[in-house]
């Protein structure tokens, strides 16, 4: 290891929309000293979610937002270059919320240790992973997958989308997916074996899902938002299930979308249908984490579970790369390689 | 008895927006005579429910709607004046859904006996009856309440409105209500003990609802709909529970509001506040009437619930007393005084 400057990529600004590369600075520093109690971690794999464009504005949400001037937020597989810690010692792979940096101290809260024997490092921030685990417990918690029902998931090719697709195929499920583009279709029906997978982008895209569900929707698991709901929302059949995951259509709208206001034919669906619509966090089931490893390593052992990566060389690449996900330019969970 | 004519009011035609007169019609025919396993019943209370708006359209809904020229449905207590059916006996006071009607045929499915002992009868179709069960299942199994919390409810001092607050009451909450004018307000904190109650009619409605919620809301039972609805949301806390039971101020809409569409607002709020909406019929709970029953008839017998009826005499009356309780006209649940 060569380095001895510390790159880290700050919130500039507050986007308005989409961000842009003046969002972002890219600023260097000496390689912090770990003190008492404290660890050196080395970011080897940066995790981009969709979850970060929260982050960045100040509006009222679940977390704090991102300072202005305050190295940005993020998930990483990283190395203990040296601790003052007891239980992480030198060598150690560690995931936490370390952010875009080559190097951060640690005081080991929030922090795990990653065993490299389940599977490549990089998944314990993908498949194994926030994203491994948001499809796990939002599926099985709140959508409760049965045997024969139809589950539709938006972004099917994404972190989380693919392994929501594959867990309610593995408890029964018919599963329709929905991508963005024919190359991300075939994957996700051909490698991922989803039962059907329908692209957003075509002019009857509407008409296409209604056909890809002949028998209704049991389970919407919504990552998405946008044109995607509204042309799942006739579909919904009797108690229905929408665990809210995200909505990635929504995160770059500036001003709510024309009228007429929808409100009462949502409210009024809810209850003639019986609907749920739930918001959740994949910290809200913090402790069902031993079992999603558990069985997500075993899914993924016997090759029931299939994931892709789409990884980007270099920190100084991680805003453009970041910005295209919000378009939907990634094809599998989005990781940079920093070191 | 001395009538030999039985009175039935029909649905003549389908209601565009709000019902009019001439959406009824009341004609006469004979009384009929009950065959082999029929009872004959002569209706005594005749309930008027929100819900019977959706019947009279042709909207696809949880239930099939009413056909026009047939009995308007409508859930009642009777006599039976004549019974070859096992375990119903003349003189036994039953409830079911007999219809907008002085006498009606039954095989007895769906019907239960009404115990005259818990209560007077006619609150079979009242606090102990559907809309007193409604308000039980739909705050207990999905509003969960817990002690401390805040249960806002609007149309307070209805049917169900106020079986909610009371039953919220007791599980330990702080309660608001929303009603419509100063005389239903008075009643709500006065008689029922809602610790506030708040005028939807006034112009700062939302503001003083807001007053009324200084810890935000945990628990909004939704029967309303439209500006209620509005005025709550952005005062949910984390993880609110909304079961939606009806919406009786979109009932009569003929074309959705103006812009902008307020969906992607519902869906970040849901999302970020980890919100769940869930509609639900009392039907989806059947199992619990007998709980229901045991609870609700004990806190009548200790003065811990209190129920008011809006008594209308007449059969002949109902189309009227049904359309005004479409505006809030009622004060308390509404019951057609029929023989």
């Amino acid at each position: 290891m060569t380095k001895t400057q510390n790159r880290r990529i700050l919130l500039a600004a507050r986007p308005h929309g989409e961000p842009t590369d003046s969002n972002f600075s890219l600023v260097t520093a000496e390689i912090p000293t770990p003190g008492p109690g404290q660890m050196l971690l080395r970011t080897l794999w940066l995790s981009l979610d969709p979850y970060m464009r929260g982050r960045m504005s100040d509006a009222k949400s679940y977390s704090d937002p991102v300072e202005v001037g305050d190295v940005m937020i993020g998930g990483a597989v990283s190395e203990v270059v040296s601790s003052n810690l007891t239980g992480f010692a030198t060598g150690d792979i560690v995931q936490g919320y370390s952010g875009w940096q080559d190097y951060s101290l640690s005081d080991g809260v929030g922090f795990q240790k990653v065993d490299p024997t389940l599977a490549p490092i990089s998944t314990a921030v993908g498949v194994l992973g926030m994203p491994g685990m948001t499809a796990y417990v939002g599926l099985l918690n709140i959508g409760q997958p049965k045997a024969g029902e139809t589950v539709v998931v938006a972004a099917a090719s994404g972190a989380v989308g693919s392994a929501v697709g594959q867990i309610a195929r593995i408890k029964g499920c018919r599963v329709v997916g929905i991508a963005g583009g024919p190359e991300k279709c075939a994957y996700v029906t051909g490698e991922l074996g989803f039962d059907a997978c329908v692209d957003h982008r075509a002019a009857d895209f509407a008409q296409q899902l209604k056909a890809a569900c002949p028998d209704g929707i049991d389970i919407y698991f919504e990552n998405v938002g946008g044109a995607v709901f509204a042309a799942v929302m006739p579909l919904l059949n009797m108690f229905a299930r929408v665990p809210v995951c995200g909505l990635i259509a929504n995160y770059n709208m500036t001003e709510l979308p024309a009228g007429p206001d929808h409100i009462p034919v949502l409210l009024r669906d809810t209850l003639t249908k019986r609907l749920t619509f739930r918001g959740f966090l994949v910290f809200d089931f913090a402790d069902q984490q031993p079992a999603f490893l558990r069985d997500m390593s075993g899914w993924i052992r016997d090759g029931r579970v299939k994931y892709r990566e789409d990884v980007v060389d270099g920190l100084e690449n991680a805003p453009r790369a970041f910005m295209g996900m919000l378009h939907g330019k990634n094809f599998g969970k989005l990781v940079v390689k920093v070191a």
